[in-house]
């Protein structure tokens, strides 16, 4: 190794970062200053990687989980020649550049991931492992080995103390991802001050209980540092912490050291000061011409790697056309041609959580590329696929992921999963804890990726468990999400065209509510409703002319809307809305059609009234405004007024 | 120790959690069965408590984290002697019941705290602990020990496994809470089979790498466990683990150590079978002679241990007039008699989060029992408290806490210092963030308990951070759950009264909302703003005669409404709406008073528009529908069209 270039490329990097942060008046010097060096040797000699091809799949991935750090990001990422330009580099954190203050997917080629929340990125990282190592089994074959890459993270203590962190670290030994190897940046600073005042546990003995390989170094001991990483990708069955001791804002004379320099510039005096001390010549964004020349160099042996892999991957395709036409599935959006989806009818009885898991089944046999499981609930999500086996340390060919009771990493990890490129993954849980993995779908959200969450027992319907149970808020709290698809089918039928467009979603999340209890499959008037449920809403049941009510339901109020509606002698039309934020997309046209102008509106849906204000007076929505009760579901429902009797009231009331 | 009594206690437990949930064709027989021994040691042999009093500030807590095994703990209350009936037991999880499917606060006698969601208790607990030494630090003298007692917690693989735990965990080990006694049902098994599938972790060297005591043994060893027990307490520096190797389900013949003992009722032939193999005769509902005996027995000595402490008590209150006053200061809901709040004048310009930086020093001189901290955010939440140091190890003195980057534990703690008894909480994070710890706000809304939550950075304002760190569905997401005050004042003035109202409230959490940004405190033409604050929304700028236009705001788009205002010919009011809920839940009379009948709704704030679709038509409501951009934060604010100009813009149309 060229120990002096390294030394250059990481002083490039403390000055872009501290003029870019300056700059821009805002911004984390901490971070990129005390890991220019692992930054370096990371950019430089860890990473396989093809800056002119950022989305080779591949490539090693590297996550920069403590994402306030973005700036060592950007400024590696300019060094080594990907699309972020040095005027790009001055615009850091201003509206409309591609270096916002936190890195951000599909914004900045190089970014593998939106990170800033703390923990996510960690938990995305164990995700691509998982993807990496699923892809490897299955495409690999002896004579070409064409998935064969590490994912690396750049965590630091805020990723350590996160729940979520400890939760995908522990299921990361259990199915002893080798090739998960994750940088701790362990400078011993937070933004309160030492990390003694909250964080005094034994980082590397707390990893070591999760099965993973441990080892210890220095941040500044650049051979060192790749040493440890060698003896990380020796270690096959187990990921590897790398601990690394380091100081914040190292270079920085003044500041280096304490939390004052983890979250704002230094100031102009002290930026002066550092590059004094560190060699810089005092110029605006500076970079050594050894850091240049470094790169340039390296760029030669990148290209020669990637064209070498280019060459494997065009002999593996002529050897093996079977597996490239299963290559394609992966890869390219599926179709929904060979779908044989199951037959329900109307009347049939089902809960949507079970007709949800028949389909998922079919859906699996069509899209090889779908994986995914429950937070330890697939008996109640219905997420079991049969002949699929699961995703273990043994058995890399399953598809069936147990996430243990983990709801975050479980999002975190599904993230990942669509991230890393191959798959389409799912995840399931009680609605009632879609609360405990949210952060993740807002993240998916704002990285228009599909993920898709299953949230079954969606209501006071879930009965006897009670109001920690029972969702009521969730579903309403789910549809704020911008970018979010939220679907609430009202039967079995609705339930497989909610599948069919959770998976059409290319750049959004989708989020299915489904009932624990059994529902009855009812007639459609349109009988175009396939076609018209993709635009959020139809029209489940008509009058004759012009109706007196239109009662508009989502999930098991559909049904109970259509009983209630048979109790009166109004003109009642029954609208079923399953996505209403997709139907609110509409043309005005089609929402007149559906919901004609000046005819009352009711509305019947088991959760929180708040997001049907815009449709019908506070009297005239059948909601539910406290959480619920323990109690037999029909008790309970019975209690909270869901009874066709009672709705047939409110829609007889004038 | 009568093991033939524990061993009776025991079984009796298993009848009735059979019975109870056989009867109820609901609920999880595995953990009752399982820990059925455990429970009736902790209960008869350890617990130091007094049924006829289950809210003596000095009795140990239990805390059954592993909330599905509710049937365990209402057994063991019915047999203890708490108001838990033999009839309650056979209502168990039916509506209005006493005995719901996971344990409830406030509904139960002896239920220290809802639990469900895993986690949430260990949480909980923590927090208890924490109180418990505050207590003692603060009232006990050399002469009377009047707070000095034990918090237990009973926690199975769910609760090990989710991430809020090792936050909680990783705390308590840095706090050294030495009275913290876990239990950990090990029992190998979770709802999707054995816990090999996502759980093989050494959750003993983990607790150990968390600084905790680590002690194991078998859950059928009852004098080992008190013996554990003994040396759990001699360890004063650490909490402790109790790990015991179990088997769910003990008891049942067919079913004990499988996954399909944990969640159903076992079915009349394996009650029958149970019974038989446990000696249990063939009657409903049995409890074993012998077993009420010994709580017959063990009743006089609780009764014992409880008169002498309420002789030290007195004593204590003899000797100690001032620390008496104290302690009526902290158990009684304080007054808001004595507090010297800051002054804010009209025309000052700073951030809502500084105001309340500033209102929390006074409130903390007022009240000498509101504790709290912030998630490693406390310069930036403005949560520093000056002068009463931090609590550690070393200084139980100290009143604020440092909870580090771990938001969900942090909410679970708020929430145990309250139930513990004798505090008022606060905790802060960034309203982004608010996310994470989202499932203590709901189970503090359950529990109605008065946790204050500050959020600030309320907004896409809070610029360069972007989208990641900018809440836009927060705000709503946090107003949709039930029984939670969100209040977001407009200004430093409104932002005094609404730390008022978090402290006033007695059966609900508070989020409060707070920006960033310098804004400017507006005058107010009701000059009973402070009173009608408190109904949720009053007048801050009106016009002569029936306004054209009624501008609704909140937090700061209040000031912008005014400025926007003044730039239009319209007879326009301005409405600050700091809590939208408190209004709705005002008479007709009022709310009609701010917004007459008839007249055109503006509504202007800085988040998704859905819970506003009730007051305006969508095109008159600025808002923001997306996720919001890094940038300045004029510049992202001007973007997302938040100017005078743009607002005004919207009022003039008609």
């Amino acid at each position: 190794m060229n120990k002096k270039a390294i030394a250059s490329v990481a002083n490039s990097v403390r000055a872009l970062s501290m003029d870019m942060i300056q700059k821009a008046k805002s911004g984390h010097p901490g971070l990129p200053m005390g890991c220019a060096e692992l930054g370096a040797v990371i950019f430089g000699e860890v990473l396989k990687h093809n800056p002119k091809d950022s989305k080779w799949i591949d490539r090693d991935r590297f996550v920069l989980s403590a994402g306030h750090g973005s700036a060592l990001l950007y400024s590696l990422l300019h060094l080594c020649g990907y699309g972020v330009s040095l005027d790009d580099i001055k615009n850091f954190r201003q509206l409309g550049s591609n270096t916002p203050g936190h890195p951000e997917y599909g914004m900045t080629d190089g970014v593998e991931t939106t990170t800033g929340p703390l923990g996510a990125g960690f938990t995305n990282a164990v995700g691509m492992a998982i993807a990496e190592a699923m892809l490897a089994e299955k495409f690999n074959t002896k004579q070409h080995k064409i998935i064969d890459h590490y994912t690396y993270v750049l965590s630091g203590d805020g990723c350590m103390m996160e729940g979520l962190t400890s939760e995908a670290a522990s299921l990361a030994g259990n199915l002893g991802l080798g090739k998960l190897i994750v940088f701790y940046d362990d400078n011993g600073i937070t933004i309160e001050g030492s990390t003694k005042l909250a964080f005094t546990e034994d980082v590397k003995a707390r990893f070591a209980s999760y099965n993973w390989q441990v080892l210890s170094g220095d941040a500044y001991d650049v051979e060192g540092i790749l040493k440890l990483v060698a003896q990380a990708k020796k270690d096959t069955k187990h990921p590897t912490l790398i601990s690394l001791k380091s100081v914040i804002g190292k270079g920085s004379p003044n500041l280096a050291g304490t939390h004052k320099v983890h979250g704002a510039p230094l100031g102009e005096d002290e930026v002066k000061a550092a590059k004094k001390a560190l060699g810089i010549p005092e110029k605006d964004f500076y970079i050594f011409p050894e850091a240049k020349e470094y790169f340039k160099e390296k760029a030669k042996g990148w290209k020669k790697d990637y064209d070498s892999w280019t060459k494997t991957f065009e002999a593996w395709k002529k050897a093996n056309p079977e597996l490239v036409k299963e290559w394609c599935a992966f890869m390219v959006n599926g179709t929904f041609e060979d779908i044989k989806l199951p037959k329900f009818n109307v009347g049939d009885k089902i809960a949507t959580r079970s007709a949800s898991g028949k389909t998922l089944v079919s859906l699996c046999a069509a899209f090889p590329n779908l994986v995914g499981g429950s937070a330890d609930l697939a008996p109640s999500n219905n997420t079991v696929v049969p002949d699929n086996g699961d995703f273990s340390k043994e058995n890399r060919k399953g598809r069936t992921l147990h996430f243990g009771i983990r709801e975050h990493a479980m999002g975190g990890i599904a993230n990942g999963l669509i991230l890393h490129g191959g798959f389409r993954s799912y995840c399931a849980t009680f609605m009632s804890f879609a609360d405990y993995l949210r952060p993740t779908v807002r993240l998916a959200a704002i990285m228009k990726i599909p993920t898709i969450f299953i949230l079954t027992h969606d209501s006071i319907y879930v009965g006897e468990d009670g109001p920690t149970h029972q969702p009521v808020e969730q579903l309403e709290s789910l549809r704020v999400i911008p970018n979010t698809q939220v679907i609430r089918p009202g039967d079995a039928q609705e339930t497989e065209i909610a599948w069919l467009m959770a998976l059409g979603s290319q750049d959004k999340p989708t989020c299915m509510a489904f009932t624990r209890q059994n529902i009855t499959v009812y007639p459609k008037d349109d009988k175009q409703w396939k076609k018209n449920m993709l635009k959020g809403a139809y029209i489940v049941k008509d009058c004759k002319g012009t109706p007196d009510v239109v009662v508009v339901a989502t999930g098991s109020e559909v049904s109970l809307a259509v009983e209630a509606a048979a109790k009166t002698r109004k003109k009642v039309r029954v609208v079923s809305m399953p996505c209403r934020e997709l139907f609110e997309s509409q043309s005005a046209a089609y929402r007149n059609k559906i919901l004609p102008k000046g005819v009352r509106v009711v509305v019947a849906e088991c959760g929180v009234p708040t997001g049907w204000k815009g449709y019908a007076k506070d009297e005239d929505i059948l909601a539910v405004k406290t959480f619920g009760e323990s109690g037999k579901y029909a008790d309970v429902a019975a209690k909270f007024g869901f009874t066709a009797d009672n709705l047939a009231k409110i829609i007889k009331r004038k």
